[in-house]
């Protein structure tokens, strides 16, 4: 029964049957975790074979000997695969080390530090400030904030962030440096950017040093046939006059190893040769006998989706049984709504305003741990304390029945709760 | 014959011989590299097991999944290994990704932007300066100069930097946050720094967040019996009483493969807490997999050693080629003098003062490539225009032989032009 229209009495009786039901879960004494993105064993597995290479081999097709210095902008042949894939010029594209936030830092610091390729003025004399989509990515928010730049949430609509409200901020604030942008089944609400809104982001006036950070984490991580046909943002970025305002992001971290992939940085010759030469006082070069083992491992993109094929067979059950479960214990009582994504890593669960953060706790105490509250929002401040991050993909089937069981009873019980409280 | 003691008619005559060699040399069309201290070859292929390894095997030996994200402090067991190496306790030392160069500049982005574990006030918003022992790394210069960090040059002594002059500038000047160094075997001199060098260094009053970047890049790498044993400086610095004083950094990218190794940052309880807290907003942790790769490999301590003994075989004949040929080409002339290093990976060779450039264009012309003038020292800026680095590790016998013989002429000539220059 929808607990909108229940009588005071009627959700005082239903709470207090959630109460036992939830006593009863909380002595289960549960041990589970649905807190980060991280790939199942099984996931892992398909990538056993990096285990074992390169083999005998330590030169690329270019007759490169990766295991000695040089080349700080990665294996071409590499480059060429997730080029194809992250729709980039290859020429346009550097293959990194094994993280592609430690890029984002570094675009980050280096702007600070140094400028833009289109300012001077580092970003760290001045009081900058981002965009910031939300529901968003925490770690991209963590990192705004460890510098003191500050945080601008904008609504995240179902094509993309709000995209007027994003032109009309940055047309009368040049302060305005970046915008966090997740642009494929986006953490955590699965939303894909349409052409239409990047169009509008990349189109809108802005100060000159204006940076998207277009991290397409999961790009071919799709739960259905194909992933959309990525856009390619660069060329689309020089069509609308901004060539140098888009940072293109990627990594292999969900592909193969997580920690232990590649990652890829595209942007406009300018952005590359300004960020090259702050780069090249950082290291030698990035770890070519593991984009090695990369190139060998894949062969071309194809491989890559056929290997991405192979994810979503363990993924796609375990995203329709967090889905069932949801619609099954959730559906009747309207307290919570949820995204149901083609893609990504992430279910983004709204649960009625006030009750997410009472929800984390019931579960925490229950043993079941999520995902910290408002940690989609910049400050891990949720202003309406509704959405909750659910990571299904590294618990095995039965862990996660019961995790999403137990969290099921928990959004209940808060929402009962909740709504008692505001008619008291 | 001594060129200081020639008429300068004698001089005449010999410069006149040397430009028909020099001739007869630049006519030979070589095309040799001694700029860069990259492995050989041969070194690399010491490790060439690494190039299926870890094999099956994807767990540490705490049972640990390396495939996954997670444990930014690196293997355990690992950090052992290189622990004992380093003369760190494990418990003080992490193990990071493909580069210790990456963490002297992390360390430094981080004081640059957040302060010390000793100061809030960032380092970035200071005029700061650094003490810089020459001649010393250039890319070590290189990272604070592009940073605008003003550097001190401070002389190399043969004990190590001139500890008097290094207390007497920091003791006057808090604006003295650092000082760069490489304690065991030089980048470029060979000199290992003694232990009452080394106490000089931790006992001076200096202001709070003055650090000692402590690269022990060479640690290992003896071209003698055993290198020296390595001092327990973060003891000694809190013996000093500044515990805080010292970052130890190390990699295995001249043990392994460079650019595809492991690198070592050790510290106080109180700096690790600090850059962890920065390290944790830059990446999810370093690639396990191939931290596991290297603990297979090496298997402890005594397998690191055996194996820079197999690197020692390799290189101490070409050390000793080069050496042969400066006595034999440059000793009576008087005109240079080198260092005869027991490790590391350099020969610093010094000319008559204001030849040094001359010299490295000279055998540029003959198709000798030499490190360029003056990388050695603060600004590329070598006072004396003395220095040459001589990175004898990558080329075969024969190109050494080659290239050396061709080092030596153009030596000789630029002295001979320098002298004669110095008496019209």
């Amino acid at each position: 029964m929808n607990y909108h229209s229940m009588s005071a009495d009627q959700l005082r009786d239903t709470q207090a049957d959630l109460k036992k039901r939830y006593d009863e879960l909380a002595a289960l004494g549960l041990k589970l975790d649905l807190t980060r993105g991280k790939p199942a064993p099984e996931q892992l597995d398909l990538s056993n074979a990096l285990l074992s290479l390169p083999g005998d081999e330590y030169r690329d097709g270019k007759g490169t000997d990766t295991r000695n210095y040089g080349g700080l902008n990665g294996l071409p042949e590499l480059r060429e695969i997730f080029g194809e894939l992250l729709a980039v010029d290859p020429a346009n594209l550097i293959a990194f080390g094994n993280s592609s936030l430690e890029l984002m830092h570094d675009l980050t610091v280096f702007g600070l530090l140094h400028g833009t390729a289109d300012s001077d003025e580092p970003w760290g004399r001045q009081k900058i400030k981002f965009l910031c989509p939300a529901p968003g990515y925490d770690r991209h928010f963590a990192i705004t904030e460890s510098f003191g730049i500050e945080m601008i949430p904008v609504p995240m609509l179902p094509d993309g962030p709000d995209v007027r409200l994003c032109a009309e901020l940055v047309a009368n604030d040049p302060s305005i440096k970046g915008l966090w942008a997740v642009p494929t089944y986006s953490n955590p609400t699965g939303v894909t950017f349409s052409e239409e809104v990047t169009r509008g982001l990349l189109e809108m006036p802005a100060a000159p040093d204006f940076r998207i950070y277009w991290d397409n984490a999961y790009a071919v991580h799709t739960l259905v046939e194909a992933p959309p046909t990525p856009l390619r943002v660069l060329e689309m970025a020089a069509e609308a006059g901004h060539p140098n305002r888009v940072y293109v992001l990627g990594s292999t971290s969900k592909i193969t190893f997580a920690g232990g992939g590649v990652s890829f940085f595209g942007s406009s010759d300018e952005n590359l040769a300004w960020f090259s030469k702050y780069l090249g006082f950082k290291t030698i070069g990035p770890d070519k006998v593991n984009q090695l083992r990369h190139l060998k491992f894949f062969g071309d993109a194809d491989g890559v989706r056929a290997h991405m094929a192979r994810h979503r067979e363990i993924l796609a059950p375990k995203f329709k049984l967090v889905l069932d479960i949801l619609e099954d214990r959730l559906a009747e009582s309207k307290v919570a709504s949820w995204s149901e994504p083609e893609g990504g890593y992430f279910i983004s669960l709204d649960v009625v305003d006030g009750a997410a953060r009472r929800t984390i706790e019931l579960a925490k105490q229950a043993g079941i741990a999520l995902t910290g509250a408002g940690s989609a929002f910049p400050y891990k401040t949720d202003p309406h304390d509704r959405n909750i991050r659910l990571a299904p993909t590294f618990p095995n089937t039965d862990d996660l029945r019961a995790a999403m069981d137990g969290v099921a009873t928990c959004v209940l019980l808060a929402s009962a709760e909740t709504l008692l409280a505001e008619r008291s």
